[in-house]
């Protein structure tokens, strides 16, 4: 367990560093067109997630996304598998501590103070609903593919989708309660002030919840290997057990 | 069969989701250079629709087109296999309300009118031989695929297709008639006037003719497996009830 | 054998349009950058000679190309295998016919006038010198994969090498003579004048030789199945029928 | 081992040729925008490093870097397995060499003057903690695939993690003392002053340990395939000879 949490901190730590550290720079380096800017920063985010969950996926299923353990802990009742409440727990302690580290080494590594605050508020009707597609979207995307036995291609996958989605949301895609919150730490492209925190993080509860429901319409039946594929050693679990 | 039709109505409303949303998205952020924007809206568009293809293959095939549906029913009648007439008549009403609610869903993200047509003429002799290359290409590919047993890599690359063909076709690819007719319903970067569909809708089952003829020159023999690669799960038709 | 030519005439074709095709709309949608041009223009030909080669290669082998014709059947000739003399003949002019025509139905997709001839001289030194490395490089990547038996990954693997070659050489990487005479139909960003066209072939020629002796020298052993590889099916040679 | 210096010679050769080459060309035709010139850069650099990964993986395992044959030395030495110290530094020979090399090609191919030396300082404590951080992520990511048994994705991983470590980084990700030093010999977009090396070369000296920690901390147990898929073929060393 603590190698997992060590791989959840660590790599949720080091989503935040990619999505903020190349936010930087690109703004610093096409001050000219806010498009190309994010554009930059998307295509550094899908690659940089996707080898992310290859780097640490094998240790602790690569979450980095609280309502992502929180569903797999909601599936597994369902199912008498899955992840124990405490273990969902522990992961987003790890989560939103990485989330938070991840910021301040952005800073870091781009001579910026280590401490700061965003000032950019972003919520608006149409942000929050771009949330909530957004969340449901990476729910329906990893969870269809554990249950289908292709959890191989889920790095590749969530890379992937996120690179759109940075794109057709109009929140520019967060769809990450840790993620969202390092993200507070740092007055840059991808900051977000305090205030629009707890809009954005409801907006993603709500879109899980509609990706699972959608998960559970398109493929009732779950394999055996599918909760294996996204928690994927033997995490002793009171359902487990019984 | 619900949740086939549920998989083509939501997958092809999110793929004009991701059409229209990244193509606001580009237009609001890159208002300089209408090429950029296309590179946006291109790449989000390349990601997005290799995801969805991989999220709702296993449950519909991820057709998310008429042509593709029709094309399908069109060979199994030779073979003897293939959808029924019945079942592709309703994949084409599930795709095309799809399309209509995604461009709806798009608008709401980006806080315009729910409610709007656009005003883009889109055809020309070039955009309409355009359309006809695009949905040929895009025909060949799926099919020829699934015709020697690599369905497993439509996704990547329907995916890449779609983003090379944005480019390479003078009518940036649209190659599929529910998501042009999605299109109307949003006046951005990636609408179509109404007056522009029949045309584009016309030139696509010309090319779609085109392609299925090209697949049958190249791959004549039709391995027992490519059928099911197209629509993957046991779907009872008349033909194969023989 | 037709199936084969049927092949390699409209994959070169198709190739020498995505080229030429997504040129001439990147040089209109962004003409003040010829950066993003070329970007947008290596983006859309990785993406699409990376699908052509997964739609034709099963047929032909996807050589699409004089030099890798020639080259295969160069190594054939030292292993008693590979192609026969006349096929290489055969698949040179169904590729340079494929080329000619793929650079008109650029032309007529983007309502150009069907025939034109490119005025854009293009040899300097260093522009031969990238032709040689540009095509010494693909010669490698091709073959290394047969000889190794991963010829599967040839459509990624040759799609992202165009696609970084069309900016780590200097000549933006031709490196293939039917693209070349194709290239030379249009008066546009993508073309190349007639008195251009000899120093390149001869560059590639050059290339494809060091390529060769690169491969020879890292992979001295063949596989049965490298040929096979290369040239998928059962062309009957003269040097098989030993 | 003759062919596997080669490997190293040529393949780390043609890594800074892509290196320097595409920012070469970058710089020339995006004058205006560096944010565009080093996504371009960045780009080619993906694509080419995941081919040259290919293309010479099973002769020499591709290393190209002179700390990633270092840590699978260290590594071996805990194990019982791995490089000898000796190949170790013929490996680093070679791509030393090779690094050198490759600069002058890409000046020669842009008609630049074969032998210039940059004049552009990079040291800042930002840059610093930026190449600890790249060459830890670098380590990490090969030495847990290659744990894991997933060597095959090295290709694809290693490439899309240097594209997105270019941008999330202050300091563009060299990641690489050989790399570093054949960047001295082009006085372009992609060069390093002689005077920021050995900063940069510490910082990632520093980097490979912190990486080679956390692969020791996620994955301790060493599968027998491990070291095989980092150094492919059979070297004879004498830990292995015991």
């Amino acid at each position: 367990m603590a190698r997992r949490l060590l791989a959840e901190f660590v790599g949720t730590g080091l989503l935040v560093t990619v999505v903020v550290g190349s936010g930087i720079a690109a703004a610093q380096l096409s001050p000219d067109d806010v498009g190309v800017q994010l554009l930059e920063n998307s295509i550094a985010t899908a690659f940089g997630l996707a080898v992310l969950i290859l780097l640490f996926g094998p240790v602790s299923g690569a979450h980095f996304n609280p309502v992502v353990s929180a569903a797999d802990w909601l599936l597994g009742r369902r199912a008498g598998t899955g992840m124990a409440g405490g273990h969902m727990l522990a992961y987003t302690v790890a989560q939103v501590s990485g989330g938070f580290a991840g910021a301040l080494l952005a800073n870091v590594m781009f001579d910026r103070q280590v401490w700061e605050i965003s000032t950019k508020e972003r919520v608006t009707t149409g942000h929050l609903v771009g949330e909530v597609v957004a969340t449901a979207g990476l729910v329906a995307v990893i969870f269809a593919l554990a249950r289908t036995g292709r959890a191989g291609l889920s790095a590749a996958a969530v890379g992937a989708y996120i690179g759109a989605a940075y794109w057709f949301t109009s929140s520019t895609s967060f769809a990450n309660p840790a993620v969202t919150v390092g993200r507070i730490f740092s007055d840059t492209f991808a900051g977000i002030a305090p205030g629009s925190v707890s809009g954005f993080i409801g907006a993603q509860l709500v879109g899980a919840f509609i990706g699972l429901a959608l998960v559970i319409a398109l493929y009732p039946d779950v394999q055996q290997s599918a909760d294996e594929a996204v928690v994927p050693h033997d995490i002793p679990t009171p359902n487990n057990g019984k």
